[in-house]
């Protein structure tokens, strides 16, 4: 049996089967957008050969290490790294055996269809992976990586990637992003501002890095004026190495309009870390508010991530640290949340804003409703749990309806492993191709326009969302 | 390619297709019940001419303006009137050029099919609707408008109503019901008592409306006794005119059962505008078990539709007003809400409360097993934003299990958009054939039971539970 | 027409229908592991004939009457005893002839599934229960229940259980189990460690139950050292009769992890009868803790049934008692509940934590994610309303994703319906292995896999997860 099934994620009916082909015939190979994603700028800044195996498929990847922490694996037998730096496994053959004895977990899972569309299109592998193969997989991917043709900068043109978009802190130097643009190298990395540092009073070093955007930018932070004129620094600062968003990760989707005078002396208070929770979290509410205006004058697009309850558990945390698979999603409102900022400046179709969501049950109820009014709105991807052969048909069909496919931006992959990248668009593209052939074998959509809405939701939608 | 396929909504797999084609033929002709909706009687009262194709179409769909609205399309610009009386535009043509250049929005989604429907069987189109054929179809049905056979009560006859309720404020004169009746027309055209406005302390002009109620039948309405007598009064009136159900849009599920002085003494408050919001929660929540209980009385049928936060936008409700797409559903509770009620008149077969809801975690959470459970209780069918393929398909899917079909009560258009019943209603019935089919070939029906329970679904408890 | 379709449950999609009953065919006959139920210990010790048809089909099966009595029949007329003692119908035979009257309120739902497949497999029936057929139906099994091959013993053969798990009170002196293991019979019934009238501070009797479980043990209960020791003594006289599970039913998964100090107050206080609504919850929340910690000494595996709002109409309770169908459940949280217990104990690979919820918001939002990372968290099946071919539909395809099929324990019945248990089993056995040719249909599966995660999911996944 194949690795892969060319028909995969098709209906098998066959009057829906053909449709679905025939619409992925027509965006299989478009090129990808990822106006959204963690990989590294270093990677394609200095272009160096990625180290073995293990390191590239199991360590970083947190889907992965959390599947195998589930069910009794040790995080350290994995090779993720301790806060204190005490030791942790680092022979990537034995890590990598591993993780090969225990593949059958990944059986149902979108991992499972990463990888093996990693094994098989990256590194032309196509037996199935098991404690057995282990070893001769090991051998193989690793004589790969040595190879010119899997540097990073290759895998960039391999993979047909017009545009992708890293994320980093609004502090960041963006060293990497100026070295790929002094390199010449004419590969299309932009950056994404992310200022939760600088905005959220609760988290660790908010002063300092307060502090260092006021040396970064010449402006001072210590007042609210000069804070605000910071971030329009970094804004333009990070405009220029090709950033067309700011991403914003907070715990709800809560935002505020508050007064100046309020909203100056919550951030005060925020420097001198004498906020209760609640002023922090209403003052997060107002930067979101305050972020979107600036966006009317810089043309950022708004994104908002909310709804992850992060380090679940305490002894992850202080052994290994943030994003260890421990973030647990939770019940999100929307539509009281998002009134302020949306009644300041929601009504302005020259602002983008788009919604993610962890929980589901806000499709139909909340966001789809939200998405098919206002004019700034708009449905981000399913994202993280819900990045999935199920999840992006729930995601479907559950906002067309309401919202249509207009208000939506195609896909965004939001992931660090870079392998993964084209194996993610195939299947968000099969999935959308299998969602528009059952509307057309069902009398829902007419066969003539199906071909344009497949090619906008694989690439039209995200490119232009994202004004890349 | 035809403007509708003859096999829309039904599955594409060729057993349960066949087995959904049969089904549907069995009801495809049954006349329709119209329990629920908000068409005007003025329209079957004076049988004028509906105006220009924008006017009918348009302008008083907020299906239709919110999805033009989310991509940037000013109300103003389709002609949706301002509070103030202000300009906006009136040109039927420009309004409908702008609805057919921006008519790929609607793509999968509901209002699609209501209007390709109407396109074909009301007037007859079989082309599709896109800025090269605007002025053609403005044109054509235009024309069609200003025909005998397109007025009100003609289309009423060709649609098939066997009986339609419309929706009147408690202390609505019922003018336009009376000159129905008087006409000596055969149509059955009934009213419904919707008493929100002396019911809800906060809504504008409440305590004019209950003294306009005590006008109209001789109660002294500054009395708690008397409130409730002119209730009772207005409920007979009502009834004379056909109403056989009232209907409830509170925001939330919430009922209470206060002692007599209790609610007394809240009423007295509200009269006085010094209510809080607490207390007109709590009194909103007391009448509809006073409802309730005059529904054992008087026979109407009781139904609750909650959930809707009302007009998100401070903009558009300032400028537009109410019922302006703007209405965006949150998480609604029925479990604890409902108790109060329940407790009171609940175990009685001779109350019949129909429960509408806009979160569809609720159907296989709370309203599948209260409806399955109280004898009282009956599920309204998908409503608003669910009334929908999807949203019908999930309505049955999580409630069927659990609450059967003869807890639920067929179909409600609820609309304005008369020319929208028939495709509405033909929607429904294929959406619920095609789920018999998928039962019946999945060995969860009998083929034989089928086509009883598709008629159920179609006519007969719609017309048995709202005693029509 | 059959009384029940050799395929059903199965897609009718040809290619995966084929797929489905060839996994079918590969676990339909493995043995029964019934680990969570709620049978009758004393049938299996006494051996003696079931009772009338009513008796066994209606009057206990609160699945059934609760949807008789959604459609208005008395409680009283089918025969539900109430708590005065009180006259209530005794006749089977009417009772048998109302329930025969409405069957058709089954339809669609898995009650209609689980009275067939009893009906044709336990009795032998082919022709569809009806007011015509009542009498007859009556009549063949009163019958059938005389034969020795009847009996509770000769049907758990027939049955193929393997292993069956009662659920007992903690105080229950289990002298069924006890007459059971003396008798010599080989079939294994084990018991199930249900302490909720010792925990539960607001429970009647809760004083009563924890000084009776002092005298069981020989331990001081009025101090919280000898509480909890004489848990662990219990428990151990649990563990000679076979459990290897505790059971909670808690209206909430709160959890609590208080200072010992702390814990030891509050049960003071409850003993006292002086908890606060709150009080008495935190301490049911840090009781979930200690058994977690009591299971890492003796190996019960840990079952946590949140959700459920018992007793929702008051008349029921007054006049039938608890357990009359009037549960419902609401929404539920886990993340924040579970943390106390979890970041006590969970990263344990040797603790087991089994979930179930009745918000099925909850399984992709935060059971998944919490069974996909924490290795202590299995998630139980699809339960209660959800134990049903949608509901275990929607349940793989909710966690599947995100945790895998190995972080869930197979299926539970859950019944005191004996002869449903074979029936319960099928369906969920169908209903997985349609679920997996799904998969190996759209290339999300192997086939060659496939047949081993089927019979995992029948058999294999709960043996081990229960350790039975």
């Amino acid at each position: 049996m194949a690795l892969l099934d060319d028909d995969r994620l098709f209906p098998s009916e066959p009057v829906q089967r053909d449709l679905a082909r025939d619409l992925y015939e027509g965006v299989r190979d478009l090129p990808i957008i990822s106006p959204h994603g963690h990989t590294d700028p270093r990677w394609f800044a200095e272009d160096q050969p990625f180290p073995d195996p293990a390191q590239l498929f199991v360590t970083p990847d947190h889907y992965v290490f959390r599947m195998l922490a589930s069910q009794g694996v040790p995080l350290a037998d994995l090779g993720v790294p301790r806060v204190d730096g005490g030791p942790v496994a680092s022979d990537g053959r034995s890590i990598w055996r591993i993780f090969a004895r225990h593949y059958h977990l990944f059986r149902g899972t979108p991992s499972r269809l990463w990888l093996d569309h990693s094994f098989r299109h990256v590194f032309g592998i196509d037996r199935r992976l098991t404690a057995e193969t282990a070893d001769w997989y090991y051998d193989h991917i690793a004589d790969c990586l040595a190879k010119p043709e899997f540097r990073p900068r290759a895998l960039f043109d391999r993979f047909g990637i017009e545009a992708i978009a890293t994320t980093e802190a609004a502090t960041d130097d963006l060293r990497w992003h100026r070295m790929i643009r002094e390199s010449g190298w004419p590969g299309r990395v932009v950056t994404t501002y992310r200022p939760d540092g600088v905005i959220d009073p609760e988290m660790a070093g908010f002063a300092d890095n307060v502090a260092l955007m006021g040396q970064q930018t010449g402006f001072d932070t210590t007042t609210w004026a000069g804070y605000l004129d910071a971030h329009r620094a970094r804004r333009a600062y990070f405009r220029d190495f090709g950033a067309t968003a700011s991403d914003h990760g907070h715990a709800s989707a809560r935002t505020e309009d508050l007064p100046q005078a309020d909203a100056a002396a919550l951030f005060g208070k925020a420097l001198n870390g004498r906020c209760s929770a609640e002023e922090a979290d209403a003052f997060r509410g107002h930067m979101l508010t305050e972020m979107a205006r600036m966006s009317l004058d810089d043309g950022l697009v708004l994104q908002i991530h909310p709804g992850s309850r992060r380090n679940h558990s305490d002894a992850v945390m202080a052994t290994f640290g943030r994003d260890k698979g421990f973030d647990i999603p939770g019940p999100t409102d929307y539509v009281s949340a998002l009134r302020p900022l949306l009644n300041a400046v929601g009504m302005r179709p020259d602002l983008t804003v788009i919604l993610f969501t962890l929980d589901e049950a806000a499709f139909s109820r909340e966001l789809a409703p939200l998405a098919g009014a206002w004019p700034c709105l708009r449905l981000g991807p399913a994202w993280w749990f819900h990045d999935s052969p199920e999840g992006m048909r729930r995601f479907r069909e559950t906002t067309t309806e309401t919202a249509g496919f207009y208000n939506t931006v195609g896909f965004n992959d939001d992931t660090r492993a870079f392998c993964s990248i084209p194996a993610r668009h195939d299947v968000a593209r099969r999935v959308d191709c299998a969602y528009l052939a059952t509307l057309v074998a069902t009398g829902r959509l007419d066969g003539e326009e199906a071909p344009e809405v497949a090619r906008e939701l694989a690439h039209g939608l995200a490119k232009r969302a994202y004004r890349l």
